[in-house]
């Protein structure tokens, strides 16, 4: 007999369990994932700076190196972020497992038990997942399609204990929304305000595919309470396992400390690997290719969607990253829906609203498969969705 | 302003900082790491297993893969673990971010606050510090040279909540020491008694250089409370980053969702790596060689220690490892022998203690410096504590 688990432990399976395991079968179109697609990693590149950084690197490369992870990466990611207006130095950033363990490893730092947190509604699972085994108090902020709405969240900060602000301002994962420059502005005033940490989750800024980059919202950061987090996981692979923090210092060390009990640090080989990519590679001109192959398969979509969706159902335009929200008229109930469809696969959205639970939203990610697949899909779930409705109506 | 840490985190700086701070000092001859020798990583071979398997693998080797990680590898280690007395299948088997984060993993599935942990006195500061987070109510069994004594062990579990117990079996860290067969049946038969989980950390098993092999304390589990890690770091390379966690279906499955918002996955790039590695190189011919160079390392501090310390010193004589523990005499505090070394850095022992915190041992690294520093480091060891004797006599 094994013994209890403990009480933090949630022993049902996890949207992210079932958006892992979704994205593996094979029998169906997936709109379900968030992977990228496959046929666009720079294989040859990646296989080219692993074997070259090897070679001409001492056996040093394969030894255990600082938790703060390899300097010259550090560097390479610093200059990056002055393009986005984060003004920071390799002190200031800890390169992580991908940006999950960012989340995670300030969800540990900053948050006891049942304090209040607050997110979109709706925001990224894994987000949630993180926050959870602390019991958070959550406050659910609605997003809009320019970001989370801001009279809400004074009003939340004035009226409740906040420790934390969860945000993923650039074509938010599950809606596609992006927040404004306005809103960045006012959250940071905000955060600065109530002294509430934010974390500023930004995997999916490079990929852009309509309008203008907009400042990180820590760039306007007034007290060292914004942290960014980004990631090599969308623009480069996901097996490279690379992400990033961008903090205090005051923060960088207490994680540093923090991560040697979780796993001591990232792979020195990968990140070597990623350093001399970026040094023999222009990392823009591979960006620039992935911005033109997901900006057409999110045309094919969004087409296919106007096509085929009933007009009761509306669907978010984003400007860039890897996802469709979708509306459904309030009736439908998209966990109902997902077992009705015939050949394509979503991520149902009631498990992306902290609370409140709506039932009545599907997220579809349009990147991880092909145009063709996009198009059957969207003619399947238009077809579910229509039924769903004549059954209603009856 | 920074919002306050959590009341989780301890702020004081910990004892793995300062080793693998230690560990960085380029000026002084450091028994304080637990570091393998770079010379002898298998860098050719690594080299050629990544990029062979890169250059021959669709691109899917770049995307996100399954949580537990590469099947081939863990019917590897499945197959690997029969040779320990373990059976087990590839669902068993969680590929780790090393070792450490399984025993992380481990604490939080199981632990809430102020649980019963019994842990070795001395253990390895990396397992203090991953139950350190659920401020666990320690109980310490004292170590003899054939492992924990099982009279106390027995006595805390009939008199005490135990919920869980942290050994490691050989070589340990940081004593050296090895537990006998004996003990290792009494231990399951007491964890299955008082229904207790066991982690078994076991990454240096591999690395004996006297005697024969024993049997994995899981080898004798009767009711599945037995959890084996492993490792790579010791035995290939600390970069890969890849350990692995054997134990029930039903513990491995709710690490999976557990980790996915940790870090999601290991690196599919590292792990199908390690599997080409496998693939096309006799590890045990690897480890024949590591097992010569850190036996003749280890003879040469023991020689240095027998020759340099006073005769009020004793010294544990390990059958393999990284570690050989010293006890001064009682008056003796070794951080302020740290303090008054010339040369030579090591673990003083206080940390190491759950909650004894013991001031009169060190703990002594050979394998990753060479054989001159090992004997010019007993010198200066041996001095420095003669002359701290000298000083107290007076």
């Amino acid at each position: 007999m094994i013994p209890t688990f403990s009480s933090r432990i949630n022993q049902e399976p996890t949207s992210l369990d079932a958006l892992f395991a979704l994205s593996d079968r094979a029998d169906l179109i997936s709109f379900a994932g968030g992977y990228p697609d496959p046929a666009l990693f720079p294989k040859k590149e990646l296989n080219n700076a692993f074997e070259n950084r090897i070679k001409n690197a001492s056996t040093e490369i394969f030894q255990y190196r600082s938790v703060l992870g390899y300097e010259p990466l550090r560097q390479k990611i610093a200059d990056y972020a002055k393009t986005t207006g984060t003004t920071c130095s390799p002190e200031n950033i800890m390169l992580t497992q991908g940006a999950q363990q960012g989340i995670k490893l300030l969800a540990d730092l900053f948050l006891d038990d049942f304090d209040g947190v607050v997110v979109e509604a709706p925001t990224y699972v894994g987000g949630l997942e993180a926050f959870n085994e602390h019991k958070p108090t959550y406050y659910e902020v609605p997003m809009e399609d320019d970001g989370m709405n801001m009279d809400v969240l004074a009003e939340t900060l004035e009226e409740n204990d906040v420790k934390l602000i969860y945000t993923i301002p650039n074509f938010q994962n599950p809606t596609g929304y992006c927040m404004s420059v306005e809103k960045r502005k006012q959250l940071t005033e905000l955060a600065t305000k109530y002294n509430v940490i934010v974390i500023e989750d930004d995997p999916y800024r490079e990929l852009r595919y309509v309008g203008s980059s907009l400042p990180s919202i820590k760039s306007f950061d007034l007290t060292e309470n914004i942290v960014t987090l980004g990631s090599f996981s969308k623009i480069l692979s996901p097996a490279l396992r690379c992400g990033w923090l961008i903090g205090a210092k005051e923060i960088v060390n207490q994680l540093s400390s923090l991560r040697l009990s979780y796993d001591c640090q990232s792979s020195n080989i990968l990140l070597e690997g990623i350093d001399e990519y970026l040094e023999h590679n222009d990392i823009s001109t591979h960006i620039t290719k992935l911005r033109t192959a997901y900006q057409q398969k999110m045309n094919a979509m969004l087409s296919g969607l106007s096509e085929n969706l009933p007009v009761e159902c509306s669907f978010s335009k984003p400007q860039g990253g890897f996802f469709i929200w979708v509306n459904l008229p309030k009736p439908l109930d998209a966990r109902e829906l997902l077992n009705k469809t015939k050949r394509v696969a979503f991520l149902e959205g009631s498990s992306l609203f902290a609370t409140s639970r709506e039932a009545n939203h599907l997220r579809l990610n349009f990147t991880g498969i092909t145009e063709k697949q996009i198009e059957e899909g969207c003619i399947d779930l238009g077809n579910t969705i229509k039924n769903a409705l004549l059954a209603l109506a009856i």
